[in-house]
């Protein structure tokens, strides 16, 4: 099973931007440790703050792989560019937001991409991924 | 470790309604399995199809579970003051839907719990009880 | 021929509320008229000021009777639990109200129910229980 | 008692366009089938594609017919001035829509016309025409 | 003077429920401490969490008592049931809100109820019940 | 000096219609009126229910006369192609309402012609057309 | 008969002021010509720059002159507190504009006193003051 | 204890204007009732229809009176200047309208007042100046 | 191949009316041009300045001709009862504007056309109506 | 004559993503048979999914090429950037969209680019960019 | 060069109100700083809590001066009656706030002002006013 | 002191595209006046029309520079991405605009960037960079 978690803009300072938001972990370590919890997975990541570049990488990835997590970060909310490669690819994806994105600002409660998605996993902190990836184990 | 699951309006007709959106399982079949599987967590059920016996079992139980799943049904769209209960109790809740509600009507889009509750889990099919449960034991 | 006429909140005031919008005929006298020009007709009839009680009559009797005529009153206005309940069922769905509800405030004139309804009729006056009961025979 | 049936534009394909929404009988058809049915009534009918036609019909009837039957077709949702002749005529009526405009197009769910007509049948199939004709009885 | 005071969804929380919204007094101390000032008056209290239990009050009371005071919590801006409950009775009602409303959330700032009632008062803490209650002694 | 006046929709019903609002003069009898008080001015009328006619009387003497006074009645709020016909003629148009159109319903305060007009004349009663002949005399 | 002009903010840079839409003329040259024009008339004139002073200037010739001709420059679009004295007072207001309000920015479009005067007058220049003048003589 | 009352724009004309909405007698009158009534208070009275004025007395008495009961008339809807005074000030402000302003004109529904007051008193008649100085007393 | 182009209100004035945006040959011109460039179409001509007479047209050609070029001009922005002659006729539609609305007035952007039809081509020129022949060759 | 055809995000899937939307031809194979059709034109394409290497595009050729045909995908709705780059360069601009996009989503029926460009070519297929091409040889 | 420096409502409070938003430093104080900064600058202040005051002071200087600087306050958000004087005098206007608006109510994001102005300074604090100065010196 | 100024998408074009609004010397040659300028500043120069660029270099620079000088062209109506980096980097940024944005198209007036910024310059011209530079040596 070949499972893709894509992280977008400003996701590379996790654990130094806004930590009583975010938390203080890097998403590097956390990877290592859902790794090493479920070794069966072929895991892989990768983050870029680039509209085009993540377009690029579900379009790559969207017809081969058995799952994606995407947390589009500010995209979620503006991209409806990224949200059209969800709905070209095949693979599902799932949308996981850490921060309980519906107590924050208003422009913040719309996702261009929920609706072209299999689930969201909004605000469970960086745990999150690891749902999402139980939800494709199911 | 105590949790309640609760169920909002027409759940109750749960495998009878509907079943391409929401699966032909009942919800009492699928508790027991969840049950069997988490033989450690003390796991209850509840579901009434009146806000006001949702926002009495909110407050009964509000202050003494370790966590309430809660799956609103439409009173998720409609009721601030279930939402003002989620707010007022000391327990804290995950709110859950079975289907994609981000692909429905645009009125099932907003959710008046969100912003007080831990997090969202949407459109991961019944699994989503399974998930929420995962989420109160990390 | 088994038809349920269900009256929604306030509608128990019929005869007593602003008779210079809904009459002075209470709701009981003309159900009795009803009956008694509908012979060939089991014609049984339910009210409640309570939202959930609403929901689970319709989940009690929305398999079996052959139609129902529902005057939600306001919760016409702001019920997706209501509405979710008329789609969920099998029995088809009349939707009555006795004043012309476009000629009152704005709110009134938006309803949850109408589009999973099998009809409508506005403003005919307690006539149109008649009427949908007319276009059930049809 | 003299009443008149008004279909506005694109009614006079009734039978022709979209049967699926409509029904395949011609307006033509069904009016000899109401005419028969109810003997007593002088029934008259009357058809046009143009808002001022309409408008002329209605004043040249609205002084001395005991009801008009008003299906204005897309019209009910553009024409204030086909309102305002509704409302400067003395003969009350009874605004019918053949299908649930409820369950169609947003800019379906707003009628012009409603707030001055005695009341409105929406849903209920050509059998509406003869329900709002009974109402006139009544 | 019969006087009856309705309390909404939550408000039994009174004196547990954040505390520093809403003080720490539960509200039978509160009625204990009025009723002793105010000898003269027959005074009564009830709440629920329903809104189809608080619109079955307000029938049964608002033909016979000289005034209301009605906080209906968050009922109170999505209830247009009760508001027409207020509407369709007798009785003068005097709507009360203990927070300052206005400096909460939107969606608290509009009322169903206001337009229906004798007069308003928010923000001035639990005193506003008194306050209301002088202004029936007026 | 030629001038015409056009009205539009249910202004033919003038002195019939509703005559709280616009008085029980009819139209003829005022114009003959106006003539005799204006006799240097070539002074004629016209009127018509269908908005296309009404373009093409625009566009008739649009080229050769020296004003148009133009009461479109309903069609102001909702035609474009009226509107257009303005811009598109060489003689200045003056808009003339009968009743105060901003003390009405909302639909009634927006006028597509305003724009393209030399001026408007609001809610001064029928003599509005007498001084929207004196602006031309200026 | 007394009439009294009033002009609100900025019109005392009339003949200044961007005459390209205004006119050259101050008002008080164009004042001069029209008492002479209408020697019957007691009629005299008030600027001012503030909506206070504008509201005490109402109230002070409201209850005894037999018209006002009111342009509130742009208090027209914001000052609820002079439609407030219009609607107070005893006079009839009418309301001009000089310039086509219509043909500027939408900001311009919405008058809070249209709805308390006789009547509006728009975009006939100057002139419109005494186009004003004459619905009063009539 | 000294408190201030300050009325805002047109209501010096109380007793004069609309009386079926205000009542007929002054506020005068009801001022001296109301100082006879409660001699412990050092009670004074200020009114002004303009803004600025206003803005200046909340200014001047702001950081040393114990109360002000504010009755903001119009400016209620529109101020923001005002709502910026308040706000800037030390002493608490109650905010008072004497009419049911919820049962009137939609933009008077909305006050930028009431989220810097300490509370509100909307359509208990000129008694609510007399509640908002008990709520002072409390 | 038969195809129709059908021209709305105030096309007849092309090359009369506002040549700065439209150009100043008329549209008979360019019809015959039209006609020589491609004589193996049998291409044909209508214009009205009357909505209902364009829906008799659309009705009456939309059955039997090949192809139907549509400049609905203003009726494109304000016609629901075309939009439905559009959609209730069998031949293929295709919307033209010679002007680029998208640069004008907001009301212009909308079409109730466009949904309806096979394709749209705003902008142009005149050529526009060859690009959209050209389209049906295909 | 030299141009250019330039597709936005996710167009590299043509003939991939929903060929039931946008036919099963990859866009390469299209472009040969274009520049076959075409010869005398000096025909390129370029696509990228980056909004920053389309506007980089815009520059390069926006000052030297004749004609650029720009079919901007989902960036059509949310780029403002590309719409600025439009109107930056000296090379006309014709927008293109291969499926009615006014018959999808209503986010896509707004374009940032249109009011820039030359003109629009809307659901006329891949056949669309061979109009647009004549477009510019005209 | 002569330079006016204009505050609008409340900012004779600066120092006193809300220091940790708007510093603790009174405008006087400031101000003498910045005349003792730029001695070649007559350079004087005005400050008013009066809107009508504020217009006067504009007119009267807006002919002469070199460049006025103005704050405002809360009136920059409701005064279209100051936007058009700022349009009508020939000097030119800097707006300058000196706490983030953008950071404050949704109130506070719309200026009326700043499309009539030179420029625009936003939330550098009281040093904004030296910005705006050296902008008319460059 | 290190400064970097940031320029978005379009900038490159500066001295190039619509001089009438953005001047005539290109920004380089304007870098290199501003440096010389200003010694003592270590200042760098940036440009790129890619959002995911301009992030990264926000991030790469924002943890060590002591001020940015951001002009994100139409990103800062678009870019929540670009809004977040600036919320979590730790070095100050101050928004630059050349032109007045607030008079020209209305969705150039809202910027996600502001409320994240320590200050806004708007309209200054080219100069502006220059005061946002002062605005740092304060």
């Amino acid at each position: 099973m070949k499972i893709l978690i894509i992280n977008g803009p400003n996701l590379n300072l996790l654990g130094k931007r806004e930590p009583e938001i975010y938390g203080s972990q890097t998403f590097e370590q956390y990877f290592e440790e859902l790794k090493a919890k479920y070794p069966i997975i072929e895991l892989s990541y990768f983050q870029s703050n680039s509209e085009g570049v993540l377009i690029d990488k579900l379009h790559e990835t969207g017809f081969s792989y058995d799952g994606i997590i995407l947390n589009g970060g500010a995209y979620t909310h503006t991209s409806i560019a990224i949200a059209d490669a969800i709905a070209a690819i095949k693979t599902p994806v799932v949308e996981v937001h850490i921060s309980n994105v519906y107590a924050r600002e208003a422009f913040r409660h719309h996702s261009y991409f929920s609706s072209n998605c299999k689930g969201v996993i909004v605000g469970l902190g960086i745990d999150g991924y690891r749902l999402a990836l139980e939800s494709f184990l199911k």
